[in-house]
This record gives C-alpha cells, sequence and structure tokens, in this order.
C-alpha cells in the first residue's frame, strides 16, 4: 500500500503547525487516487515526529512511503536531518520502502507561484 | 519605482543561499514588466540581511517595495521577526512605501506544486 508522508519543519506556533494539518488534508484529497493514505509530521517543535508518522502509516499498512519534503532551501534540514530519520527507520522496517522525494523548492512550478504571488501585489 | 524584494530564511549551507540568487533572478526575468527592480535578502545565517537588501533597492531609486517573504509557513518568522524588520525601515524611509505580500506558503498555487511533485513520484 503505497502511503505519502508530508514532512514540515514544525513551529513554536500552534496555528503554524496547524496550517500543515490542512494542507496535508487538500493534498490527501487531491492524490488518494494515488496514494491510499496521506499523513504529515514535523522534523521538529511539533507533533507528530517524523518517525512516529513513518510508525503510523506503517501500522495502517503501508509497504511503501514517499517522504515529501516541505521545504523551500536545501539547508541542512533537507540535506541531514530528514534523511538521517528516514534512514533510521527505514532499517527498523526492512520490509517497506521507504522514499525522499524531491524537496517542494526545488519544483519548477514553485516560480509561478512567486510570479502570481508578486502580481497579486502590483 | 516599484520593487520587489524575495526574502528568504537564510542557511548555514552556502548552496542552499546560491539557491535563493537563481529564484531571485528567475523571479527578476519574470517580473521586470511589473517591477523595476528584484531583489533578496535573508533573515538570518546569510547575506545581505533584509535591512541591507531595502537599503540596496533605495539607494537605487526604489520609492515602493514589495517584500515577498519566501516562507511555507506562519511561524514566528513570518508574524514577527521580518514585519520588525520591515517597520523599523519604513520609519528610516518614510518617502518609500514597503508593503509584506503573504507568504509564499499561504499561495492557493502551493498544493498543486505539492500535487505535481507526488505525482512524479508515483
Amino acid at each position: 500500500m503505497k502511503s505519502l508522508l508530508l514532512v514540515a519543519h514544525g513551529s513554536r506556533r500552534a496555528e503554524s503547525n496547524a496550517e500543515i494539518t490542512v494542507v496535508a488534508k487538500s493534498l490527501s484529497d487531491r492524490v488518494h487516487g494515488n496514494y491510499a493514505q496521506t499523513g504529515y509530521a514535523f522534523l521538529e517543535l511539533a507533533q507528530p515526529s517524523i518517525a512516529d508518522g513513518i510508525d503510523e502509516l506503517v501500522n495502517n499498512g503501508a509497504t511503501e512511503i514517499i517522504i515529501l519534503p516541505y521545504f523551500l532551501s536545501a539547508g541542512r534540514h533537507v540535506h541531514e536531518d530528514v534523511p538521517e530519520i528516514v534512514n533510521l527507520k527505514q532499517k527498523e522496517y526492512s520490509d517497506v520502502k521507504l522514499h525522499i522525494a524531491p524537496y517542494i523548492g526545488e519544483a519548477a512550478e514553485m516560480i509561478d507561484v512567486l510570479v502570481a504571488t508578486s502580481e497579486a501585489e502590483n
């Protein structure tokens, strides 16, 4: 069962973390034909953790999990922290395929979103 | 002269900051009909600072600056740190209009980027 895990940084602001749950819900609605379940998790400052998010998807039957990093640039979090946690979980779940997708800032469409936002202000 | 300032978090990784300069260049190319100049700046960990970025645009003739926060969620940085710096600069430049655009994570199109990325992995 193919599953998706949206991974965000996490914030001390509850409202900020709540935004991610809304994004994950919208994403789930849009991709449910391709992914049986879509979860969300936070790198730090909020719950569930990435490890907990992976656990939950596996407990619900995931056999493959695409981890989608909701980060704009490839800093330490994208290059080191997220892969480190995912690698540890991969060792724990040797029969589940874990794969990290490109971080969202790398998507070619990001520039379109910036252009649209700047045009709306013009 | 209307100008745009892309504001990112900043990273200890030079490659991550370099990504922002590339994004700013692409953005500049796309919006130059609406904005005479497009700059970039970092909240922390990298240069130029937001204050320096505003200074440079003003020195080059900006009379209005739209600050575009390249942040995915409205944490402390978006709600407090960026506005605080911009407000201080607004007091310094009373004849320049400074305006903060919605942060990029608030754009409706963000969900499309997530869907596209998750579909590419499917």
